[in-house]
């Protein structure tokens, strides 16, 4: 990262985290040694709120405790939407139904969805992601989300905007096949997949997605990127 | 009822109740009045439980509390299913993640779905149904439940084995355009549409189903049905 930074160009780090709030995120990555900025961070809860203030929507929340105060200036008194986050505990049957009561009292409901995730780990075993609650609400309410997020064009775009970047002269670096790779490319950016994390060998035979290229670690991917300029 | 049942035709009572026992039920309505015991009636989770002797399944139960007795003599250990009913306040955040991880551990998940209704009343407002929740397993295992209840063919013909009697002489009597009337007529019934209870007036126009006739209600049905004799 910091020779990234160091070449001048331009970084903008995009996640799907909802569990807390940037400031929170960023802090844990600068403990770990990462020169990184709340502003360098592109997240599905801010992207959320740009399209709540566009449209005029009040959201009620459906979302974890950490990630309530992303939402601190959005007006949520009388909602007409709900924005569903992986909430996790605050997935519960009291708040399901709230939530889908907000929704089916709608005339047209409108739910947004921080990410589409089926399932993660945690050290005390899988945990459902918000993908599956979404489901559940799409199902009960006859209603398609709108998933922001990654792998969602429009969340691509807006770190795009951040920099000030056309997508032909961005490169997306990611773990991800389905996330990372494939949504960057149908925004138009090239896209590299690292060989860590969340990478599998069978990601290599994918169906539909294909990395522009392969690398076998984020060090390797900046010797590339840095060799072009 | 009683006019039906003193002119000799069998008579059998469907439902998709899952929050009780039969017992219970039965209980219930011979509160109010009617003539009816517990081998009268079919219902999911019995229905549930042939399935699961037949295929040697050992079920994790996320069903209601007051629906357990029903699945006593099943061997539930080592589970390799899972069995969802309308669980109400059993549907935690934990419980769900239970269910899942029980699910995505098997090597061809089956989830067995009591029903597959999108959402009911209560005295305190609109509840999320069982369909709901079988949808978030669903998308997080990417399997497709088998539904037991109105209006699979199944259950409907599990009510005419206890009857035995063929689809050609059965009728069904119910309030509900899809699971009552769509579900006996895939079956090779004939049915009847009463225009009390659930019943609206738009059912009329189903782009599905079209009932063999309407009927006021029940008096109205039985008149129709002993007319025929």
């Amino acid at each position: 990262l910091n020779r990234i930074k160091a070449s001048g160009l331009k970084l903008q780090f995009c996640t799907n985290e909802t569990q807390a709030t940037r400031e929170k995120f960023v802090k844990k990555l600068q403990g770990m040694g990462f020169d990184i900025s709340v502003a360098e961070v592109t997240a599905p809860a801010p992207a959320a709120c740009r399209i709540l203030k566009e449209r005029s929507l009040r959201p009620h929340l459906l979302v974890h405790n950490d990630l309530v105060p992303e939402f601190a200036e959005i007006d949520k008194a009388n909602p007409n939407c709900v924005v569903i986050g992986d909430a996790a505990e605050n997935f519960t049957y009291a708040n399901l139904n709230e939530a889908f009561r907000v929704l089916i009292g709608l005339e047209k409901p409108v739910l947004i969805s921080l990410g589409r995730g089926r399932y993660y780990k945690e050290t005390d075993g899988l945990k459902l992601d918000v993908g599956a609650y979404m489901k559940a609400l799409e199902y009960a309410c006859d209603v398609q989300a709108e998933v922001v997020g990654k792998p969602a064009k429009m969340f691509f775009e807006s770190a795009l905007a951040e920099m000030g970047v056309p997508p032909q002269q961005a490169i997306m670096i990611g773990d991800d096949i389905v996330n990372d790779v494939g949504g960057a490319q149908q925004c138009g950016m090239r896209a590299l997949q690292v060989r860590t994390g969340k990478y599998r060998p069978c990601d290599e035979n994918h169906p539909h997605v294909k990395p522009d290229a392969y690398v076998n670690n984020l060090a390797e991917a900046v010797d590339i990127i840095l060799q072009q300029l």
